[in-house]
């Protein structure tokens, strides 16, 4: 046996790439990508991205270098998936709300060589690259034009940026259809030399002050991808409609996984209820990924009329609110909860539904699927840990531990931050800095981001739990609670909610009303002290909602001073 | 990016072992296995299966022993597939229908330190062992018991082998529910050192004299078991008659798919048409594997009537003639047609169906679904090459070369065979030996192994478009091709066919009439020369019809003297 080892022809490097050619072969001939009026075929998404690939190498890329874009879900967004990592080059998608000081940063960083930029995203990247220091080498610009954004200025008006600083240095040296039109469709990509190989470069979203640049392999890459279709059950041909960013940890790998089943990619610039409603009715869309946030724009809005035909919703990012959860089902869609990183490259640990549980009533249904679940096939163990002495936590459901997991999904580490990279894998496990338990039943749910726990009087109590009943009152729309200084408690919860729209004056409740509501519903020390009624809560771009900003509004107020309630 | 190397949080050995805990976890009282009146869940399939790995240990196995076993479907079968790589030991399936010589040959060849053989396979075995040399170390025996078998005897009752030896030499040293009772269910399985270790040994089906041991890694397990989940679109919870025998490359993975995705497992000792129809009905079964021939015997049986829901049925093994796949949909099955071979563990090319093809008549349909297809996402090329040259043949469905192919699933190699080994991994390729056609869409068509190619007046023809044009005659029920000797043209097809029950006496054909009916449907120098009509064809046990044998008949006929037809 000892003879026996690995050797060409059953170890070519895992990688996610080899799926496009193979969906050209299949699907020759079934629509890729639609967006708006632009219809593409699987074999000509595959000859548009060797092309491209073959343009980017003759640009000067080489395998190895950072390559970034900054775009929302268009078509050219999606080719980047494979063209860029087809020159042996990293993909680094940069999140288009972040501000210019926060690009800049990504960009010297990651010492990208090439951005492409949406016509969209033009000024602010420009701004980004007047933020540089004068010494510091600029990357290479392609913009990427766009007919149908009505802000549209062609590339011949481009000659100074805001800064008024001239335009030979941020010049845009091509438009991303000229690159295209000039590339060699028969150009041979580049396999990598080992699976460990790095393919993307994902900066993590703006809800902490320092971004860290996640670094996934081409195994990782492979493996969440077809752990995404399994877990999901995805079918051949599915329609998914991007309501997820594919700068958002690469759409949680279903670039990748859409070629792999031959989908349709239905591309979308901006969105709204109307416009997700109008999409999934013209496309006869079937899957659709989004935060809960996203659940929650359906189901609040005035289009929500019950869907035709059931379409199926992959969420995470925040742990869903029961009742959200709840109402969005009862409009036709299905909803499967998963729970993911950007260090995990997608999501990892999914909901599996159980048949039995369709008996149950509706509001235990939702208690169920809001919970995280099982580790998907593609990951060898999850669990929780008392983060003092690393044993598992009681799988009673109430013990608190820190999440760890380990499995071929984890990234590589963060670029160039060994110490950061050896805070977060050691000892065998990734930690994920998230706060959850262990249910009976080998479920798990996520209790908290472990800074998200507040401490009340000695007491750790979940915001996501206050959160949860707070989102259960029926005229609120959104809520979040985090720590507010508390002189007598240390901190207590202080909760900042949104009211629904078109309310009676009579159904608009008073701080007091929901304080009332709460105590109902929630032990005495875990009701909120402050309540703060906001229009709209800040969120980041994938629509969490940015703690830290609510956090920072909380310190404020300043402590509460008598608070012996 | 240099620094960023693998590590144990994100590089845990690939295994398709950890799918079992996991199941256990989500599908805990869903029903894994059912046979007669057995019934185990998840929860116990997994419990019993740490048990047995608990009892090997026990017995001495070690991380890299060969673990054997001779048994049909039934339930210990499929938890030997856990249970006997739980324990660091490579599972070893021997086919039931080989001959005690082979198996003893098997035996030895392997160094098996214990084998778990089924009541009906007892006598078998013992005679096997009685034929190894006076010196040679025997296996310990495990006797798996059934009560549902009718020729069951007890334990007891073996006294003495048929060849008289004494029982202390060939004693079964237990019986397999008696290792299950004395295991512990909390026996912390052994982990694979490396993703490389041998996981399995399955030595290629007697269509050749000289049966290779063809030994998988966990990787190349892991990989080919998802795989074919995503290539067969395998829901949640699907329900799996085991058609195929598990000793059969595994039942092309899918003892550990099943878990992956909580599905249920019918097992069945011995089936005719009968009993898949009335089982198929019984357990609502939703999903089935066989070689053509079983789809053969599906549609000529008395019991053919269409069924109440589809059932999805993947086949490989050999090209199943058009005419076949024809009759089996139009009963309501839905054919998946793949292909693959020992060495890649399962199906590796699988005709994914397009739906234009829908629209075609039904023989284009059917002629469509005999190729063989398009790659799995586990392999990374397969190609049709000139074995003289090694280049691509043209894609254009005539020009014959040998399959070769590159991927995940290929074999490590053939035990205690370098030679072997690297006579077929050679040039960065896995040689099949297997001679096959690209079409201009870049679907394969297998047309022949390579000796079963006739060479006709330097004419290659396959033999196996000459069956195809025999099946499509009314009163043929199985038909097979070889070479016979012929003065004249050197190689001449021969024909062996055995025709439908129940033919009234003026529907026979005579030999004439089937060689005036190839005429019409064939060019000359493809028509048999020779037919031989035989009330049934030799097979293997997983029903691939056994060409050496009627090559040995054709070669006993002698050659054709004057054959200038």
């Amino acid at each position: 046996m000892e003879q026996l080892k690995p050797s060409p022809p059953n170890n070519p490097p895992l990688t996610p790439l080899t799926f496009l050619e193979r969906a050209a072969t299949i699907y020759s001939d079934i629509p890729s990508i639609i967006y708006n009026d632009t219809v593409f075929t699987w074999s000509q998404t595959h000859h548009r991205c060797l092309q491209l690939a073959s343009s980017i190498t003759s640009l000067g890329i080489r395998r190895g270098n950072v390559v970034s874009t900054v775009a929302p879900n268009i078509p050219a967004m999606y080719e980047l998936h494979f063209a860029v990592p087809f020159t042996g080059a990293i993909l680094n998608n940069i999140n288009t709300r972040l501000d210019a000081r926060i690009i800049s940063n990504i960009l010297i960083h990651s010492e990208s060589k090439l951005v492409f930029v949406d016509c969209s995203a033009r000024d602010l990247v420009l701004q980004a690259l007047s933020l540089f220091p004068s010494k510091q080498r600029k990357p290479l610009l392609i913009l990427i034009k766009d007919e149908s954004f009505e802000t549209f200025e062609t590339i011949e008006t481009i000659q100074t940026n805001e800064n008024g600083s001239s335009s030979s240095t941020v010049d845009f040296i091509s438009t991303y259809e000229d690159l295209i039109q000039k590339g060699d469709p028969n150009f041979q990509w580049i396999y990598p030399d080992s699976e460990w190989d790095p393919m993307l470069l994902n900066y993590t979203s703006g809800t902490t002050s320092s971004p860290k640049g996640v670094v996934h392999s081409h195994r990782g890459t492979f493996i969440v991808t077809i752990d995404s279709l399994i877990e999901w059950t995805v079918p051949k041909q599915p329609i998914l409609l991007w309501t997820l960013p594919m700068f958002h940890a690469n759409g949680w790998s279903f670039p990748w996984g859409i070629a792999t089943v031959g989908g349709t990619n239905i591309c979308v610039r901006k969105f709204d209820a109307e416009i997700v409603y109008s999409l999934i009715k013209k496309h006869h869309v079937t899957h659709m990924c989004g935060a809960p946030v996203v659940l929650n724009m359906l189901t609040n809005s005035p289009d929500n009329k019950p869907l035709e035909k059931t379409v199926k919703i992959l969420t995470a990012g925040a742990p869903p609110p029961a009742a959200v959860l709840f109402r969005t089902e009862s409009l036709g869609f299905t909803v499967s909860h998963g729970y993911g990183l950007t260090e995990t490259g997608g999501l990892v640990v999914c909901c599996t539904w159980k048949e039995k549980w369709n008996m149950l009533p509706a509001t235990e249904r939702a208690r169920l699927k809001s919970r995280q679940g099982v580790r998907t096939i593609g990951m060898t163990v999850v669990d929780v840990v008392d983060p003092s002495t690393g044993e598992s936590v009681k799988r009673d459901g109430n013990t608190i531990g820190e999440v760890v997991m380990r499995g071929g999904c984890v990234m590589l580490g963060y670029l160039k931050d060994p110490e950061g990279t050896a805070n977060c894998l050691k000892n065998g496990w990734f930690y994920t800095g998230d706060v959850g338990v262990m249910h009976e039943d080998g479920y798990l749910e996520i209790k908290d981001r472990s800074k998200d726990v507040i401490i009340s009087g000695g007491e750790n109590l979940s915001s996501v739990e206050v959160e949860s009943v707070l989102y259960g009152h029926s005229a609120v729309n959104e809520a979040a609670v985090v720590a507010r200084e508390d002189e007598f408690w240390g901190e207590t919860p202080c909760a900042f909610v949104s009211l629904k729209n078109g309310l009676k004056e009579k159904d608009i409740p008073t701080e007091k009303d929901i304080v009332e509501y709460c105590r109902k519903n929630l032990p005495h020390y875990m009701v909120p002290k402050t309540v703060v009624f906001k229009d709209e809560l800040p969120k980041t771009s994938t629509g969490k909602i940015q703690k830290f900003v609510l956090r920072q509004i909380a310190k404020d107020m300043g402590p509460i001073r008598k608070s012996r309630m």
